[in-house]
């Protein structure tokens, strides 16, 4: 079964936006054994929608649209699509009575655009949005799938992981693929290479692909096969030989984060943690406040960012940041004690560092950060250099960060 | 004078890849006026690249293709070129002798994968890569311009800049396209739209995109005219009319988010900010501090997830949580004034709320958010209500929080 992605906006035409959608749609589909051939932008222009539409159409089982779908002026892919399939726009007894609820659950009143985004091609079927007033539409003939979609992606990625994706699984025949991604960090990609030596006796026919991030690197296992489960038997089968070599790097798997994978180390434990933060200035709080629950094990948060919220907030003695400099491993240890202590949790985590880009010296060079970690039985700290680029340091420092309360609670190494 | 741009490889097939080849090209030759029409991706297979190469070439007077130029197995641009172009591969005099000052430039030896670099389609202008083997091509027909380019990003983005825009320049008669975004916040895409109301006096022959994401809608203006000048004096046009509808939405131009035009306004007021996030988690204090220079006005932050921690580090009575709950507005407000007061801040800033996906009520729904503010003379707290979704609740909420002190400290309405 193969499948053509079509992105549509002139804000694509002009570079404004990168096509992240069109990544997406294409892992996606890839996941469930549907191969992608095509991928094409066309701008908000009727002519080039309908010849990009039977182009896809008469080339691939399965056409997905993004974009043009929303109330203004400029969308005009509702009309293509009436245009295409022989049809016309009419009000939506479904859509409406969606579109009602969530604007009602929001406070918000009824506009003529919401009625607009009531007004759907008469044989589409409806596919739910649950976060927006844009609705979803498939088109079916015979073996043959056309859906358009909202171009904004977190609307466009919740449609398809609910809907598109269960929906296509099921009429999937043929060759499965299945992939596996390993999640890595604290070691980079040649090194990572270097470790796992000669790939041919790991892989089996199996590929795997280095994909680098700021957060570490994701290792990616792809087996196509003529079975899901002796696919997934062969993934599982590379996946432990990697394990043998790598081990120690992996955190988790899939999508999941470490702020994740951290979260449900210290339920398990029963632990609870406080974080003080000066160069990382949020992040690693917000990380961890991404995962629903966090509210079990996270206590507070303190952004010391001057010297004196570190003296008032944390008790770090003004006479060590004047010996040391706020960067140092002194006051790194004394805020991990600190807000380990003033907020009573079993762990106390700190960052200080210079995020740059101004501020570095040749002794305390930009890119420096010293990772502070407290419990009941130790305090230490890390010293690390992540480099230039201001938001790619506060990035890498808050991973290194959960990494290392990772490890240490795990009490690996 | 339009173009298309051909993105060639497997590996954006899968969606492993982002494509990033395809915004850099657009925005490059959208800025010497021509229009790009179309984007194609296609993978590895002869077949749909010599069907990708027709379709553009037929319908656009400049193609540039990027891809499948390296010497690895699965690159089979070249062999299509050769095939379209009804010419032979031959080993270029030129191409080698610049492939063999490269590699002795870097001490590397001459390999049968540099041999096989040195051979390009007999009828192609070669266009010099400055940093690495694989060349450009041109091959030209009356006013028709196919540019084929090496898909490494680098490497591509090098040659655009020294040949490919300077090249093009100098063809282009006609068209200048000129682009400006107004980024507004607090107003959703079909209000936006109602505001504005007729659209064709404001724009007079201007285009209008409306690009919506969690923090807000852009507003995209689009400008073709003969020369660059008449084009950004329409663009500047265009601007006025609709701030003069819209204004109080509008936070800022281009790029810019709203924590950098909050940081400059706070900077040249000389104000400082403390903040005490619990439903946001951080995430305000973490994009603030996203700011080079924010150490300058922002004094620290708390993350209080816990209602101790409320009352510890900020001094809200145990008493007013009890009565009101976390989530209130009389806790909101005593966060803000508590820790403006605490840190000795010109601004406090705070929000409480339920992020969900759990935790909310029939009277407290997930994703009812207040926000409070606190400054030498006023004290107050806003509601929201910010749908669904956890991540989503902290991206809106950290975008309305940032917008109020914006508001408030400029004297908005």
């Amino acid at each position: 079964m193969t499948a053509e992605i079509l992105t549509i906006g002139d804000e694509l035409l002009i570079g404004q936006v990168i096509n992240t959608n069109q990544a997406f749609l294409a892992q996606e589909l890839n996941n469930i054994g549907i191969v992608v051939v095509r991928m094409n932008t066309v701008g908000d222009s009727m002519q080039a929608i309908l010849e990009s539409f039977a182009d896809a159409w008469k080339r691939s089982n399965v056409v997905i649209v993004t974009g043009g779908l929303g109330p203004t002026h400029d969308d005009v892919t509702k009309k293509a699509l009436c245009t295409f399939f022989n049809t016309e726009l009419v009000s939506n007894v479904e859509a409406r009575a969606r579109i009602e609820r969530f604007l009602q659950g929001r406070r918000m009143s009824w506009t003529p655009a919401a009625e607009e985004q009531t007004m759907l091609p008469k044989n589409a079927t409806v596919i739910p949005n649950p976060i927006g007033t844009a609705s979803g539409m498939l088109f079916q003939e015979d073996e043959k799938y056309f859906f358009a979609l909202p171009g904004v992606p977190y609307e466009m990625k919740e449609i398809v992981r609910m809907s598109v994706v269960p929906y296509l699984s099921s009429k999937v025949t043929g060759s499965y693929v299945k992939h596996l991604t390993l999640r890595t960090t604290g070691i980079a990609e040649s090194i990572l290479a270097q470790q796992l030596g000669d790939l041919e006796p790991i892989l089996q026919g199996a590929a795997l692909a280095f994909l680098p991030s700021p957060r570490g690197v994701r290792l990616r296992i792809t087996v196509l096969d003529r079975t899901s489960e002796v696919a997934g038997q062969r993934v599982r089968e590379v996946e432990a030989r990697i394990r043998g070599k790598v081990e120690k790097y992996i955190y988790g798997t899939g999508e999941e984060e470490l702020e994740e994978v951290l979260g449900r180390i210290l339920t398990e434990k029963g632990f609870t943690l406080a974080i003080a933060e000066s160069c990382t200035g949020g992040l690693i709080a917000d990380r961890i406040t991404n995962v629903s629950g966090s509210s079990n094990y996270f206590e507070r948060g303190v952004v010391t960012y001057s010297n004196k919220s570190k003296t008032d907030l944390l008790g770090v003695p003004t006479a060590l940041i004047g010996a040391h400099g706020a960067v140092s491993r002194q006051v790194a240890e004394a805020m991990a004690s600190g807000v380990r202590r003033m907020a009573g949790a079993s762990i106390g985590l700190s960052t200080t560092g210079i995020a740059g880009p101004t501020g570095g010296t040749p002794e305390k060079p930009v890119g420096l950060v010293w990772i502070g970690y407290a419990d009941r039985e130790s305090c230490l700290a890390v010293r690390f250099n992540f480099g230039e680029g201001r938001i790619l340091v506060k990035e890498r420092a808050s991973q290194a960060a959960l990494e290392l309360v990772r490890r240490k609670v795990l009490k690996l190494e």
